[in-house]
């Protein structure tokens, strides 16, 4: 493992987004070439995807721009979603989820939820019909009651916690978790709650997007000693903890401005970041199982067939891809793919 | 207090940045026209403010550009600051204070002090002399004893209450406190040792600087219970927690960018915003207090003869000044000043 040179199936990113149109075209070739092999993609675009037909041709669009990746879709929780469409959804073979977005916390959420209750029929329907919830667990920020950016993820627990309890066979995730409190909770919760990690929230920490908007995400990057806790889940290697990128393109104009948009593109270099990352961790033995393999099993996916190899070597990031800065740009990264 | 029209002494903001050249020449006119009438300078400049004779040139470069304001200065602790030199410092009629920087936090920062012990003969000499201590009380940030700039201020307080109990004469203000753990340890110190407290404090907290550069400052704004409680000190009307704004203007081309610059400038505005500001607050009845009288008294300087008044109606804040973008630049605020 401590050789410089590691073969491993494509990777599985169960949480990417891939935008639309030319962000669309300049950014799934780029994920593919970063070490991708199979990916979530995200919903939040304009309009949302809600429902099997749109995921169906949006995903024929991803296909036509990049027909390697493998593209598992997921729809977009909002109060039209019908437990009918739910089924219809579980029949296809790409629409693996449900993604339930907190209303107003991150990119295109305008649409999310403000309570769970209300879709209970529709967790019931996810439940039998075996689609996974896949939750961006934060409140909205609410000076009045203390809430803000970096405890909205905790104070959310209570929520998913609940969900957890009443529909114990639906499978949940919890994505991009950044605090101690996430992995305490996923980790002591049952066999049908996981959590994702995203490699940029493996590297950074709240001083590291103060005033630096191209590392400003949504959760924002916490105290040292909860990127800490976000290592140490890895390196014991925790099953129900994998890779969710949640890479996330944004044009340089919009992330440099005056009020910037959140989100870190890792796409393009994703399994180098994850050498590097887990290398410096001195949990590179944990690098397959956490990229490729629990992911995979808990989405009860079959294996993918390619593989890569990543070796030492330098990476040198470019500082833009078409118009968008991809993480660390204008650095050279330790590692390498060999495709 | 709440007739919507308020005269009071022009301000003492015990703690602004006034810059040099170009910027001093922007800046130093629109500080007396947002209602200030005495500042004190910090002495981060290039080269650094280590002398009187220093901070006498710097004084006659303010005054050609700004001849109304009355211009209070103070040393930047280095380790070249002799005892003699603090003597020196006491018996001009112009320097005040002597300013500590931790090494690395913030703007020009880079000859700060890493540990306070070896200055004990420069407190000791400042104590005799009358000079007052400022600090930018922030540890360097540190992963590995989890310090970031979220708790780089709290973790700072031990150092501070070291000082003030083997210097128990020397005041000492520590300045631009952002948390609830400095409000109270300030609170229950004694009559030595104050804390200024800036207009944006009272407005921002870390949603409001995630991803918003203009926002971002040092230290950073924190949870919004660490607002309430700068809010709350001066509805009580403490004498030990007074104006120092620590307006820092930068070019909007340093503040909009990848790694954008620490500062907020409220200078251009500072008697409206904190009108805004304390009016939301309930707190009209504070404003005067807080900012002309009990940072006077505790720099044991003479009332300022002249007065503004501020009143309700309408001041537009410009997208720009010059290069700088003032705070809420783009906005009307409901208070106007009166000359």
């Amino acid at each position: 493992m401590t050789t410089g040179r590691i073969e491993l199936p494509r990777l599985d990113d169960l949480h990417t987004h891939l935008r639309q149109e030319g962000m669309m075209q300049t950014v799934a070739p780029l994920t593919w070439s970063g070490g991708a092999g199979r990916v979530l993609v995200m919903p939040n675009t304009l309009p949302h995807i809600r429902t099997t037909r749109e995921a169906l041709d949006y995903r024929e669009q991803l296909i036509a721009v990049e027909p390697r990746l493998r593209y598992l879709m997921t729809l977009y929780l909002t109060p039209d979603l019908h437990p009918d469409e739910v089924r219809r959804a579980a029949d296809s073979d790409f629409v693996v989820g449900v993604k339930s977005y907190p209303r107003g916390v991150t990119t295109h959420s305008d649409a999310g939820v403000e309570s769970y209750e209300p879709y209970d029929p529709v967790f019931e329907a996810m439940q039998d019909a075996g689609l996974v919830l896949e939750i961006h667990g934060e409140l909205p920020s609410d000076p009045v009651n203390d809430i803000c950016c970096l405890n909205a993820e905790a104070r959310f627990l209570p929520m998913v916690e609940r969900l957890h309890r009443d529909f114990p066979r639906l499978r949940i995730v919890l994505e991009h978790i950044t605090t101690a409190e996430a992995v305490r909770f996923v980790r002591d919760a049952g066999e049908t709650l996981a959590a994702t990690i995203t490699a940029h929230h493996l590297e950074l920490c709240v001083d590291d997007w103060a005033g630096q908007n191209h590392h400003f995400c949504k959760p924002v990057a916490k105290y040292p000693h909860d990127r800490e806790a976000l290592r140490a889940i890895i390196d014991e290697g925790h099953a129900r903890f994998f890779l969710g990128s949640d890479s996330a393109p944004h044009p340089r104009d919009v992330k440099e401005a005056a009020v910037g948009c959140a989100g870190v593109f890792t796409g393009a270099h994703l399994a180098v970041h994850l050498a590097t990352t887990f290398e410096r961790m001195g949990a590179l033995r944990r690098l397959t199982d956490f990229a490729t393999r629990f992911g995979r099993e808990f989405y009860r996916l079959p294996p993918l067939d390619e593989s890569i190899v990543v070796e030492r070597g330098p990476t040198e990031v470019p500082a833009q891809y078409g118009e968008v800065v991809p993480f660390r740009a204008g650095t050279e990264l330790p590692w390498r793919i060999v495709d």
